[in-house]
């Protein structure tokens, strides 16, 4: 069994906090500069690459954080995981969103059954049903094709999901693989269900409502404006309806249903794209084979992680040099920046993600810890951040470490020359000098025109934005969060901080406030 | 003139340090935090209020903020901008967009001409022209209407249109506004354009060219493709487009466009939406009285701005708070969290709005400075937060103020019941809970589920989510950043720091390059 520590027990801590810092505007000038981009790199899953030369690490820091690495026990508790160990210790679960993809370790039993083969099983049941809609074997009553898929949840059953989906849906208009449109209905706001009806063809579209617990308020309540929608064009809603839910869910066996997918308490809301939470809606859309790839990138990611050496295992390395920036110097919140506008929300996925994850004050027994955890995570596609928040990313009084993603081909391959080059060749272009501009900086007489660079930040670059890649890049995430959260000490599979708002909504909605609440549900008419 | 002093040297500021801090929880619990609510609340445009209660201020703070309104000159300053002084210092040049949507002082003439006489004149052109287009006089070479419009533009010239787009289009759909359907084109990344060319009617689409330079690369590009993709259907590029510009960039005299459409040097992009650069499209999409009401709107926030006394004006007051949370209490970011699913593109607009402005580390005259400026500013809409990264916010151990912005009705009225209450009553008993949750907390002897509270927050709260309300929540936000501005001795009018990637981009592009960005262009085969 590893040891689990606070961070600030750990020797290795101590010393990464005597470290020398690094003056990154230097290292990465001149030669200096260019050996580290040919060296700081460590290749992923999918034939990507994770490159950390303009991170303020320098070998010393690097062979301190792997001695962190080693003294955390990094390895063994991700084995313990995936071998399956009660990690998430608030909410006494194992914590399996790994075996949606692939088997790292043991045959983990649970619920009386091999989890591998359960998930797997799922997944070649929504194969079969994706199949059959797309066939035409599984109909409207009128005998005729779904066109269109409507996810309905919230969390985890919405942004990682929509992100997925949005990530892939141009490479599949290239590829063949649009087979149907997706739309998603979350937020328990009644003009949002309303604007997606409107924009659909209610009649051929199918809707997949995603529960794990069967319970969750917003999702249930959005399925009843649903359900009256299609009664009034005068459709069964029990025809157009699927659900993904637990098997102990009151909508398990429920009649409403077309057919019901499961997952379990094992996959957190915001590890469960890989399960049928996106299972069901990237299968519908795009063909089953299309996420058997994106498993496929998912388990050759897991693999890598796997690996003890942090300077071969990229989503280590990535959790320990963000540690790095967090703990020792001092910076508050990450910025991710996608250049490929189909990753446009793959950074909403990875606030909920890590923020979710490792948000906490409290260390997996429960006890209060004294250091700081995750960070702020926010992020938008670039080119179109330069032109936005990038002036205080450049210019501001604090420094934000920043996580770049880039590509060399498009998805459409579909491109014009102006000026001699590609929009992907300017793209690509813009991404590279970013990263030099942040590190090295310029001087000006002028101080307004003046950058003072030594702004960290890493890249992983790959080939093409395919299922394959996005599988591996959700999975490098992750497990960085993860390390992280090994790191920290904190239980990164609940999430007690959403509990209190919703207690607080209920007795609001039934009138039972006093004080300021009794205040604020006056000024709502409520 | 106003004197233009750093934060540093105010009296109040020093004040304002040594003030004692407000026990959140405490003032917020019982009797005292439903007086608080009833009294810390400043009415706003639109028939909106802002309500301060759950913030870390009471009558000592606020008096002591007023104090450094005073010596800050707030009022003034803001004087002298809508009176057309130089108040962006770097680019030497006046800031007029106010003037876009009313006028708040004197005539300002420049360029030969009353500037506020030709923003009306060209919002009238414009919505001559969208007329034109309705009426089906300016057709397509079939004679056939236009029924999309398709911006393409960057930065200002995309976040604030097409925030302002999706917040009115539910509006617009339930009022029998919605005349055209609005895409819009901005990343360089070419999946962008084609993605977007996918998805729309060509024959039968009009497309804006939004770059007051005339010179914006993305721009520029984007427009190539989507000339191309007109040829390639047989259509002619100068019938399906119209520029918005200023009158000295290469477009205004173009025989490319159908028509030009002026703004001018005095209008930052991130403050643009009042003019052409929202104008065109939203005339377009929703007719040219929907724009009309959304800059009466903006107009009656900037008259209730000009108020000398900050607890009457909620702009300055906003500001006041915001400041004090940055600089007194040390907080490095704040989330925008809008309950309203139409206003999901609206944190991205603020973020561009606040940190392009303010995320500055020299003052008005160039010098550097000692103190923080801009926050990051992040944010998505309420519920969906909530399963998200409300986690880090309630739980985490750093604090970050939120800015909740809620509506007692939804835009539809299309709703359901569901236990005794709507979606929309739902929507707004969780904003009012989760106001009290991060103020209150609650206590628990398991350390997993307490909540310390002391968490921040104010929210804007209005009827509904109107072309009206719009327009006075985005001027709220322009001026709240302006009077940041001021109180930080910025020049919130510039963005120097997006300039040094820019050069580093086209000198990869051009392969003169060495050291670190050889290397990475070399990774991108560039």
């Amino acid at each position: 069994m590893a040891n689990w520590k606070n961070l600030d027990t750990l020797a290795s801590f101590k010393e990464l906090s005597n470290a020398k810092k690094v003056d990154l505007p230097q290292v990465m000038s001149g030669d200096g500069g260019a050996q580290r981009v040919k060296n700081y790199t460590v290749p992923m899953a999918a034939n990507m690459s994770y490159n950390y030369a303009a991170k303020a690490v320098d070998d010393d820091i690097l062979k301190k954080l792997c001695d962190l690495a080693a003294e955390a026990e990094l390895s063994d508790k991700f084995a313990e995981l995936y071998n399956g160990e009660v990690i998430n210790t608030g909410e006494k679960r194992l914590v399996l969103h790994q075996l949606t993809r692939g088997q790292l370790g043991n045959d983990v039993m649970a619920d009386g059954v091999n989890k591998r083969e359960f998930y797997k099983n799922e997944q070649k049941r929504i194969a079969d049903f994706a199949d059959r809609v797309h066939s035409g074997q599984i109909a409207n009553a009128k005998g005729e094709k779904f066109t269109t898929v409507v996810q309905i949840g919230i969390g985890g059953s919405d942004l990682g999901p929509r992100a997925m989906y949005l990530a892939l849906e141009g490479w599949a208009r290239k590829n063949g693989k649009f087979l149907m449109e997706a739309k998603f209905i979350s937020n328990v706001d009644p003009d949002d269900a309303t604007a997606v009806l409107e924009q659909i063809d209610v009649e051929h579209s199918l809707f997949i409502l995603v529960s794990k617990s069967g319970t969750t308020l917003e999702t249930l309540t959005n399925q009843s404006f649903v359900m009256d929608a299609l009664r009034k064009k005068g459709l069964d809603p029990a025809r157009h309806m699927i659900a993904v839910t637990s098997e102990t869910s009151p909508l398990a066996k429920s009649d409403d249903y077309l057919e019901a997918f499961f997952m379990d308490d094992f996959i957190g809301g915001r590890y469960s794209s890989t399960s049928g939470v996106g299972g069901a809606v990237l299968s519908l859309a795009f063909g089953p084979q299309v996420f058997a790839d994106f498993l496929d990138g998912a388990a050759a990611a897991d693999r890598t992680a796997t690996e003890k050496d942090p300077m071969k295992n990229p989503a280590m390395l990535d959790a320990l040099i963000g540690f790095y920036e967090r703990n020792i110097l001092g910076y508050p919140a990450t910025a991710v920046l996608p250049y490929s506008q189909a990753l446009s929300r793959f950074p909403a996925h990875l606030q909920q993600l890590d923020m979710e994850s490792n948000g906490k004050s409290v260390n997996r027994f429960g006890e209060p810890i004294d250091y700081v955890t995750g960070p702020i995570i926010f992020g938008e596609p670039g080119t179109n951040g330069q032109h936005s928040f990038y002036q205080l990313l450049h210019q501001g009084t604090d420094i934000i470490p920043l996580q770049f993603v880039g590509f060399k081909n498009s998805q459409f391959d579909n491109d014009v020359i102006i000026e001699d080059s590609t929009s992907q060749k300017k793209l690509c272009a813009n991404v590279a000098a970013q990263i030099v501009a942040f590190a090295c900086g310029k001087d000006d007489e002028n101080p307004n025109k003046k950058f003072n660079g030594g702004r960290p930040s890493s890249i992983i670059i790959g080939q093409e934005l395919t299922p394959a890649s996005l599988g591996a890049l959700l999975s490098h995430f992750e497990n960085k969060v993860m390390f992280q959260g090994f790191i920290w000490n904190v239980n990164s599979f609940d999430q007690e901080g959403v509990q209190l708002g919703k207690v607080l909504a209920k007795r609001v909605l039934a009138h039972d406030t006093d004080g300021a609440l009794a205040e604020y549900a006056k000024i709502f008419e409520i």
